[in-house]
């Protein structure tokens, strides 16, 4: 955030703000400008969908004489090009959309609109809501401390800009300005790539027999859980940064084989395996902790928890009045019994008084 | 489970049980034999080890004059076949290991003692515990619901099998046989390759700007999680487990390649970048749900929980009361802001109903 405009200097968002495709986000969007008191104008080929929205409160359907003073461009990949061309031609409201994928839509754009329409466009991503989709997934609680990148232009203007971030700031995500191109190479890193090795360790378990699936444990569960999403959508994503994608799969081919010659050398740390699994660990501590910190140390509780309701309940109200703050949540799967155990991963120095006084309260833990 | 003996057909564990290397499995199977007031002889060799574990009650050192019924060695991968030889030859005990890896200590093993030693030796693995260390860690519940593979040679007695299987059920998990090949097949695909997949893709955050990593979200956390772990033990098991590793990592390279030429077809659908999604679809399908069972449908509910101690407490109380019971949670990590959103995963009938109640109760769900 250190690279953002500080927020009193940013251009105040007035409204109207016409939001363009009225998905999860683009719903989403608009539940935040209503919920400031602006005057929301929607669009979405989906006429169902727009009457959705407008009965969850999120504006009224646009209508041709409307001046925006910003448009919100929340539709699918491979139709936001097409969507911001015509916002830019239709008004003179200042631009953004909510894409994936930075650089291809800003060619595509910058080659069918004039520099001055140009500068009225600011593309932007917020880190949110991809598991779910449709206007009554939508939520203005969304954004909630989620990072959104800004990628602004050469030519954007910077009162657009300022404008594109106060929507950002105003629906309480945490504003990041990137270039188009550099936001393309950071999400096809932290986005596209994992999301792909998840694709590809889930496609060699399709077809495995039942008796050697029925080994599962959490790891591969948490390795392939992303894997489970829309492919279309995904397949949209993939092919508007196939340049940054490929660049990145290029290096995981490299180092596929590395490993690959590492494991067959059987030559013990000489093949150099015991280095390529350093490399993971480090890249595991390289992710930023929560609230952008680096990642306090933390230690994981093990519990055991009958599998039923009001048990997790209890684990948890016992945390809390023990008032240990839970920073994150594992319930392992257990073929076999009705029993799960529950990791609490907690502040490395509250773990062991968390654990002494859940056992004093009846639980059985895992030291 | 179904290729298991009926329980009442299968040998008493009466004891002696000697465990050999008091680490985290080895400690918490001691604690097990204890629980059910059975003779426990403790071998590892650290002293201090043999300490620890006398002192959580799991057991008394071993001596030479001891005639141990049960030896289980739970020694690191590289350890395991000298120390099961060493076992069959000090003692006329059955002896079992509880190694990540089957095939190789067993060919080791064979190489080494005779055909009637051998048929003493039975193989096994719990699918537990592999994040912690140490017998502090050790539980005496950490297997509990856990699948726990057997692995017999050809050469096993029967008798031998049931009395490992007779523990693995007094250890209160499910027994599921597989010869050695098969499970070294099967952990290749459903850990090996997570694991793999997961060092791969965070060695390539390790050198990211921070800017980059600052978009990092849900996904890239899980996918990455289990590369946290300890190379030098990972170093053995790959080797150990090196024919089946490299078997699914040719596949998986070969899976690469077509990935990489679909990206980079640009062609839409025609790269068949769809079908190879759909085939990650139908992999995270195909993991079996909780209790071995079908994966039940379920879906995910979306709750803003500020993020300090009894806030969670607060939502699973409710979440209790309303009578839904939680399959799973996600805590999102936040930079940016003191709110998490947390993903309870419900079964899919109960969606509606938990997502009504939580609001009525105040909670801000994202439907």
């Amino acid at each position: 955030m250190t690279d953002s405009a500080p927020e009193d200097s940013l251009p105040a968002l007035v409204g109207p703000v016409e939001v363009v495709g009225t998905g999860l986000i683009g719903t989403s969007v608009a539940l935040v400008c209503r919920r400031l008191g602006l005057e929301v104008l929607l669009r979405d080929t989906s006429a169902e969908h727009v009457r959705t929205a407008t009965g969850l409160g999120a504006g009224q359907a646009a209508t041709s004489g409307d001046r925006p003073q910003l448009v919100v461009v929340a539709v699918p990949p491979s139709a936001i090009a097409g969507a911001v061309v015509d916002a830019l031609g239709r008004t003179d409201a200042v631009v953004t959309d909510v894409g994936s994928v930075k650089s291809a839509p800003l060619a595509s754009i910058a080659a069918r609109v004039s520099p001055r329409e140009l500068a009225r466009y600011v593309g932007s991503h917020p880190m949110a809501g991809s598991e779910r989709s449709g206007p009554l997934a939508a939520s203005a609680a969304l954004f909630d401390g989620r990072p959104w990148a800004i990628t602004p232009h050469a030519g954007s203007d910077p009162a657009a800009v300022g404008l594109v971030e106060s929507l950002v700031l105003e629906c309480g995500a945490a504003p990041l300005r990137l270039e188009p191109e550099e936001h393309d190479r950071a999400v096809a890193r932290i986005s596209h790539l994992p999301h792909l090795a998840a694709v590809l360790v889930a496609g060699r378990l399709a077809a495995a027999p039942a008796e050697h699936l029925a080994l599962s444990g959490q790891g591969v569960r948490d390795v392939t859980r992303v894997a489970a999403s829309d492919p279309t959508l995904w397949q949209q994503i993939l092919e508007a940064n196939a340049g940054a994608v490929l660049d990145l799969l290029a290096e995981v081919r490299t180092d596929l084989d590395a490993l690959m010659a590492a494991v067959a050398s059987g030559a013990g740390d000489d093949g150099g395996l015991v280095d390529i699994l350093e490399r993971g660990n480090a890249g595991t501590a390289a992710i930023p902790g929560k609230h952008g910190g680096p990642a306090r140390p933390t230690r994981s509780v093990f519990v055991s928890v009958p599998d039923h309701p009001g048990e997790l309940a209890r684990l948890f109200g016992d945390a809390g009045e023990i008032g240990v703050n839970i920073e994150d949540v594992h319930i392992d799967h257990d073929p076999g019994r009705p029993v799960g155990l529950t990791e609490l991963v907690v502040e490395q120095a509250r773990a062991e008084h968390l654990l002494a006084a859940l056992e004093s309260r009846g639980w059985t833990t895992h030291r």
